[in-house]
């Protein structure tokens, strides 16, 4: 039989789970809410269930799974496996999530961060594949990274590299998440577009964003709807996204002169207005030399690259 | 008899030149000056005598040198070995300085850009040894990065990676020789601390810089100078070039996840006054999950790190 591993994508929001084959082929998903709030224990709960769940859904022997893999939103110990901090999930500190779900199934259990996993999905399987240095960029509500250098997901000495959420583009810019000033993150996520209109708004900009949002909290969607409906503020705001991203990408060329580099996350859903824009960033300030060799592009596995990639893991 | 390979430096005003051992012993070492507004032919032909006149004075028998290793101010088009440009020298582009090298001497040759070379050195014989992942910045007139990741140099799509002189660290920043705005090495090379201090005085500014400089141009060393003997007009400036410093190796630590990161070039002669000032911005704005992984020091080899690195692209 063709071996299969089972992919969890752990989210701030949502717990993602899947099967695939060593080809890449998804042959089941799962999802359900993460419910993070509730702690530690509760999530990893939710977590065996999912497993469990999905084994006995696809009627699966054990001895035919290769193992677990896992992409958690946060920082891995790399010394010892466990997990060193999630950035939106409160109490997670030194949690050996593999070592309890290994023990749990008794299967070989993988973790890394949900970037690079999905980094490592789209380089196997998606917009990523055919390369050998390759970035992956995904921008929603935050803004994370994922390398392969020569082939190979690249780590750091840490599990930290291609934290490209915060580099400073920006030394006089907004406050950080990190408590730093001017990051990537701060200027070029979905969260700090939402919060550019607010202020905006505040300061008294008129603009449709407010009704379009309703009573829900303004987000880079609302942004995106009002530009469509050539809302002045909107498009302004659009604009300034896109030279950001544009920043972004320049530093990402000049630093590792990727093969490529891919956009994905809840920012990549408008990639046709984006695109254009970004690219006359890119072409005015990037490092001409390295720019030659540079493809950017959108990612192609959308929701399911850090399924396809903790699954990955596993089977690569 | 042990291996011995012969190191070029090639810089934009000198030419320096050793023979190295297996062991990272430089036996001998010359240097002259490059001439560069001579031209591509003026300068290869320079090479080529330097080469020949080390052997000659070293009484060496061509057999037992394992090859020749050139670094190169600029960049090199890795498909065919050729020298895409050169930043400081006129004239240089598609030259096939490898094929020319090979075929006077008929021994095997290699070139690489020279932070890349520089980075080589320190990581096998200095401030990078027993590092998997290394950084090395070289900060004089410009700035430059070589990496070398999971023990490995990489070079990138097309040998451009690493360029942290060309990161923007200020979106609305100085020009930078690359035609961009804001970048590292715009901020903060030694060129970039120089033009400071000379806008500043333009600007009415009252300092001693002037007069320490005398009736050369102002140069970086001259503004330290100045600092040391409390004009705080230098001093600011001291305090801004290590401010500038601080955020480009910030962003190296949030990007790459390096264990190490070393400083070299000129700049690093004032490591002692720099080193403080660049860590109380470190340690306020790096990543804190990165930063526990990560030393910031001087580099080792000084001015021999270039001939080390490219003896050693041979070697190793």
């Amino acid at each position: 039989m063709d071996k299969i591993a089972l992919g969890i994508d752990l989210g701030g929001t949502k717990l993602d789970a899947g099967i695939m084959n060593s080809s890449g082929n998804l042959n089941a998903r799962m999802r359900c809410q993460t419910e993070a709030q509730k702690g530690p224990n509760s999530v990893i709960n939710k977590i065996k269930f999912i497993i469990e769940s999905l084994i006995k859904q696809q009627n699966i022997q054990k001895r035919d799974i290769a193992g677990i893999g896992i992409g958690i939103p946060g920082f891995i110990d790399s010394y010892n496996g466990k997990i060193a901090a999630l950035t939106n999930l409160p109490g997670w500190e030194n949690i050996p999530l593999s070592d309890i779900i290994k023990s749990a199934f008794n299967l070989p259990v993988k973790i890394d961060n949900d970037a690079n996993v999905a980094a490592y999905g789209e380089y196997l399987y998606g917009s990523g594949s055919g390369t050998n240095n390759f970035f992956y960029m995904t921008v929603s509500t935050g803004i994370g990274g994922g390398i392969i250098v020569n082939g190979k997901a690249y780590h750091g000495a840490n599990h930290g590299a291609g934290e490209i959420g915060h580099i400073i583009i920006d030394m006089n810019g907004e406050k950080c998440s990190c408590g730093n000033y001017g990051c990537f993150e701060a200027m070029a996520s979905g969260t700090a577009m939402a919060k550019f209109a607010e202020k905006a708004m505040d300061m008294g900009h008129k603009s449709i964003i407010n009704e379009i949002a309703g009573n829900r909290a303004i987000k880079a969607e609302h942004v995106f709807e009002a530009a469509v409906k050539g809302d002045s503020l909107a498009v302004e705001l659009v604009n300034k996204e896109a030279l950001y991203l544009g920043i972004g990408i320049c530093n990402t060329i000049a630093m590792y002169n990727p093969e490529r580099i891919a956009i994905g996350g809840g920012i990549s859903n408008q990639w046709d207005v984006l695109y254009p824009k970004i690219m006359e960033t890119v072409k005015n300030r990037a490092l001409k030399h390295n720019l030659k060799a540079c493809d950017i592009v959108k990612a192609e596995l959308g929701s399911n690259s850090g399924i396809i990639g903790a699954a990955a893991l596993i089977l690569h």
